[in-house]
């Protein structure tokens, strides 16, 4: 199992199992924008090395001020983390609600630090006949049972975004409400969809972003959240100080301001989301319609292969997938695949063309 | 006060109350090895842009198996953080002590990281008449009343180790103690004080270590701790994914092989605390002997100026002291700097020497 600490990404664990370098492996198992990172980060990077005898603001005054400019928002009304693992974790810790809405399947953080607090998870049903899409009669259902919903937006690993009359059933419950916008960056539209501004003002709503994903920046670890100044504050104090390392901060702030690298992204993710679904629908594949740059699908059970074998067989071929039979709520035929560049995506075509003969003509020789 | 946040090295609020580029100050108040950091640094960063595009290693697997080698002790009783300060308060969070003896004056995050579990705080005061050495009457009458011990070894703001008779008296006290060895790295013989290698098999004893003092690296955040294995992996369950960024990890790993880097530090340690506490000494201030990279004076009452005003004055010419009658038990004469290369020292000192002067004269003036 190549998501042995819970996740998708784990070179290390890749290399260990497959005896071959980290650096050699075509990883769709971890969901990057393949254009990041942007053009900008490599001269601050590269300029940065000086300052690491400082210790980081601990106030994170620049890149507040700059997300507050570009949500137009207060800088009060946002907190930054070492990366949104650690927004999630402070979030569950200072909200410790009794019962929490988790729709099923979402990323696995959510639940840990939920887990953490000593609090009961209430499940939602993500239904597959729906294509994995928040239905409005499970969240009222919910509304009596919980006193916190806490949702990707879009949901990970379905790809799907809230709907609009759902959310809007979520804001009128009364609930506190924390949504995992991680992915918004790359949906179509994004001002429309996000909760953003509205949170920055609410005493119910809080928004969590990620800023690893779109500039592709896991390595340093960066995210933020929005929510009412008097929840931020409370927040803040539960924090580690200096959580949020000097070379985040810098390049946090810089990337904010490259609208080319945001057109760019755009355009290729309209593109490539097309091509890519398209060519594995054509492979026989079932695909959840996605609203972001991974994409959820299942091997039909005619095929007789598990997403496993599949991981296995890829992994062997130097492409890394996403076991989604892992998320609570899927079986063992999900498989969750990141977009990326086009010469890539080919190359997972490929090598999912020759998995699904391998193990199918594996199957013909065991059952023949 | 500079300390807005609790803590030296802000030079962020520095440039705020100066109105000075952060980048023109000579800071005393942040404990960095000034020879630091090591060169290989240097060559690691400019190549690690390369990799941010990966999740970090969420096992940490490489400095893990570094630090083990290093100090010959299990990986499995190693785990890393975001910093010495993720680890105190994990620490905290984990052991959720109801009362814990800590000694006065010392680093606040200690008594931040309690408070927030809502833990008591029972105090173990640091004598001056005994040069802030901690004294084994004062432990002895501590057992009783407390459940856990946090302390510094060497402690911060006072520079002192404790002593061997004590470390003693609190391992055969049947109390967990928790020992900060932030600064043990600037210890002449610190394999003889170092009890990082007791804490890898020890069931009472935890012992944390920072690397960004010694290898001067705060801008990344990295630490480590050392204990039982089977309470490693309670506390790393608490942890937050990914907490540990790539570049950190790198360094970490690299640096701890430097060992001239190690030898030169010392060297430069033993000369410069001679010289520094001597020029010290005969500008008529009250310096407090140290073990480590940092000194602890006081301003003698007969001089009538408190560390407020001095460090006004300091900060007008561009030097950063800490004002250490922050630290609770400690007064208003109290001042804590760091020591740096020959050239800054001599600048310190003549800083010193112009406000002492400049507040006396002011003195003369008003009483006169």
């Amino acid at each position: 199992m190549l998501e042995r600490y819970g996740h998708g990404g784990d070179l290390w664990t890749a290399e260990e199992a497959f005896g071959r370098s980290r650096d050699e492996f075509l990883d769709f198992s971890s969901n990057m924008n393949p254009l990041g990172p942007p053009p900008a980060m490599k001269g601050i990077w590269m300029d940065a090395w000086r300052d690491v005898v400082k210790y980081p603001d601990p106030a994170v005054r620049e890149l507040r001020r700059k997300l507050a400019q570009k949500y137009e928002i207060e800088m009060e009304s946002i907190l930054v983390g070492n990366g949104a693992a650690e927004l999630i974790d402070l979030t569950a810790r200072v909200l410790k609600p009794s019962v929490t809405g988790l729709a099923r399947p979402s990323f696995s953080e959510y639940e840990e630090a939920i887990h953490k607090t000593g609090g009961r998870i209430y499940n939602i049903p993500l239904r597959s006949s729906y294509q994995f899409e928040l239905q409005q009669q499970d969240v009222e259902a919910a509304i009596p049972a919980v006193d916190l919903f806490f949702l990707g937006h879009p949901n990970n690993p379905t790809g799907r975004l809230l709907p609009r009359h759902v959310v809007d059933s979520l804001l009128e419950s009364g609930r506190s409400c924390v949504l995992d916008e991680a992915f918004m960056d790359f949906v179509p539209n994004e001002q429309e969809h996000s909760l953003l501004k509205l949170a920055s003002t609410s005493r119910k709503l809080i928004v969590i972003r990620s800023m690893t994903k779109f500039y592709s920046i896991p390595g340093i670890r960066l995210g933020f959240m929005v929510a009412h100044p008097d929840l931020i504050r409370e927040i803040r104090q539960q924090q580690v100080q200096w959580s949020v390392n000097y070379l985040a901060q810098r390049i946090g702030t810089a990337v904010l301001e490259d609208e080319e690298f945001e057109l760019a992204s755009r355009h290729w993710l309209q593109d490539e989301k097309a091509w890519l679904t398209g060519q594995l629908q054509q492979l026989g594949l079932n695909v959840v319609p996605t609203d972001v740059n991974f994409v959820l699908f299942s091997f039909p059970p005619a095929l007789g292969l598990t997403v496993k074998q599949a991981q296995k067989l890829m992994g062997q071929m130097g492409i890394l997938i996403r076991d989604a039979s892992l998320f609570e709520g899927l079986d063992e035929q999900y498989c969750r695949v990141a977009i990326r560049l086009r010469e890539d995506n080919e190359r997972l075509i490929e090598g999912l063309r020759q998995t699904v003969a391998a193990l199918a003509q594996n199957r013909g020789r065991t059952h023949g």
